[in-house]
């Protein structure tokens, strides 16, 4: 009898032991496989998991608490494609074409002229101002429902010029991965972009698996209005905020409140997120995406009209930040090739 | 033989029901216990509890998945005392006398003279200019991270005028209470004060389990530099954004980027935002908490000069709102009673 009841002992211990592998393998799931199948075995890769592992590692000098464990993205040329132009900017174009019909007085009027024309050269001819025109005749002037609707559709329809594909599947599936590889290790991931918020928001879920409330971007102003007694936010033609270069640290520090621990970006814009996020004696990774392969995406950096990386490459290279070559270090850069 | 076996079965099954529903427990603590201890068991409780179970029960009309269920509370007499003084102005007034020695001009200058003299009447004089200038005097000059530091200083040794108590435990039980349970049942809680950002965030997560990321408020401006090459954030004499009234249905947009569907005030600069969340055909619950109870803390509303509640307590009985009467609905109303 009692070697009987030590028998069933030994099978209610390793059920117990099965069940509790179970309930941790329900925690974190993603430990289970192979971490970051699309990054080849370069150092790139092997500096990613080091830091995830050394600050995940209990006890370990460098361990960070859960909760302190905020990764940022940079969005436009860092989590998907910023060529042949920023995605938005090819909203803005096609808005405007579908918009024209009620401005009549676009076709003798810059930059709406060149727009209507296709003449992207003419477009960048008006500079800044012009930008600044044209986002404000695409991104203002409804409420903040209306303009995520006229967002959602068009990502629904709407092509990348080059491979013919839905924008939504010109991501990285290297960043993808690091993305879910960071969340299995208990980190909160965060955009934080040069990009219109509310352009990204719609979406950044089902792409990224970043919900709406973890998007930091640039805003314009709206205002809360009660149209025949409906409460609604109005989007004004005004810029907010600018979330890119020394706006990031500024925009994460007011939407946040934390100084991640690691930062991913891809160009000059992203500098002083890096150089914050890097700064101070506690852990800090700061990685950037080199452009480096015209093949299969496109290669620039220094003199690039969209995602010029130069003064950042230089300071990566003197601050020992990592510089991932991404036709080196991915194995696959689209999830569909 | 058979028998003990079967002994010993009968064990490894209760223990194996017990080690889930420890597990289980682990994952939701709050239900295995009744829920608001501290709310007498009147209308308010029932309305409260109805309307979560609505939204969470699967199938049901009213259900809303998890990652919409986002509640949002004020901060100053909604989750803490905001009387005689809101603690944020306790603070300016508290470092005004600790800065004093090194602006000797103060003494002659309102609305500093006044603060060092104790002369409130003589501060609530110089009007809103006043108050921003006592702001702008304490609240900018230094990094986040001096400013931080500052605030947790004050708070540890800071006491409420009227009960001695530290301002940390000036939070009202039944809210806390609230908190708890909404994230028990898969509501992500957030506070959408006028109060400071920075002057919350470092304490919110002690005191109501809010992480800072989770915390929305008025700004003053920021802005990035190197300091011997050092990454800061300056803030600077400049308010860049006011969370209060018609500013918390936009701060929310702008921060968290969803309506939420449960919003907690207690005063006339919580109106936009209970109108804004119950607006539309989706389930959405205000509630304004009422401060009636004289003896056990304050009872005041449209004449307050802090937390003035005069044109909401109208608008929430025409559209049924729910209005916490806090002598009648609290049983308990600070912890340590």
């Amino acid at each position: 009898m009692r070697h009987s009841l030590e028998a069933s002992d030994a099978i209610f211990a390793s059920l117990l032991v099965a069940l509790i592998m179970l309930v941790a393998g329900a925690i974190s799931p993603a430990l289970a496989q192979e971490a970051l199948p699309s990054w080849n075995d370069t150092a790139a890769k092997t500096r990613i998991m080091d830091f995830v592992k050394a600050t995940t590692t209990q006890g370990g000098e460098s361990y960070v608490a859960p909760e302190d464990r905020i990764a940022v993205f940079d969005n436009d040329g860092t989590l998907w494609v910023e060529q042949p132009f920023y995605t938005q900017l090819g909203f803005m174009l096609d808005r405007i074409k579908d918009l024209a019909p009620q401005h009549p007085e676009w076709k003798e009027q810059e930059p709406f002229k060149s727009v209507l024309a296709g003449d992207l050269k003419g477009v960048a001819k008006s500079g800044e101002k012009g930008i600044v025109e044209l986002g404000m005749a695409t991104h203002a002037g409804m409420t903040t429902e209306q303009f995520s609707k006229i967002v959602t559709d068009w990502f629904a329809a709407a092509k990348h010029p080059k491979t013919g594909r839905p924008y939504t599947e010109m991501t990285y599936q290297p960043m993808r991965e690091l993305l879910d590889y960071l969340r299995a290790n208990g980190f909160k991931t965060y955009i934080v972009s040069g990009g219109g918020v509310e352009f990204m928001r719609p979406i950044t879920e089902k792409i990224y698996g970043i919900p709406p409330e973890q998007v930091v971007g640039s805003t314009i102003t709206t205002e809360f209005a009660l149209v025949d007694d409906v409460p609604v936010l109005r989007r004004l033609p005004k810029i907010n905020f600018v979330d890119d270069g020394p706006g990031k640290p500024v925009g994460i520090n007011q939407f946040i409140g934390r100084k991640p621990i690691f930062a991913a970006g891809n160009s000059d814009g992203d500098y002083e997120m890096l150089r914050w996020v890097t700064a101070g004696k506690k852990p800090g990774f700061a990685m950037l995406i080199h452009h480096t392969d015209a093949a299969r995406e496109y290669a620039y950096d220094r003199q690039s009209a969209f995602g010029k990386l130069d003064k950042a490459l230089d300071e990566a290279v003197r601050r020992n930040w990592l510089v991932v070559d991404m036709k080196a270090d991915w194995r696959k850069i689209f999830g569909w090739e």
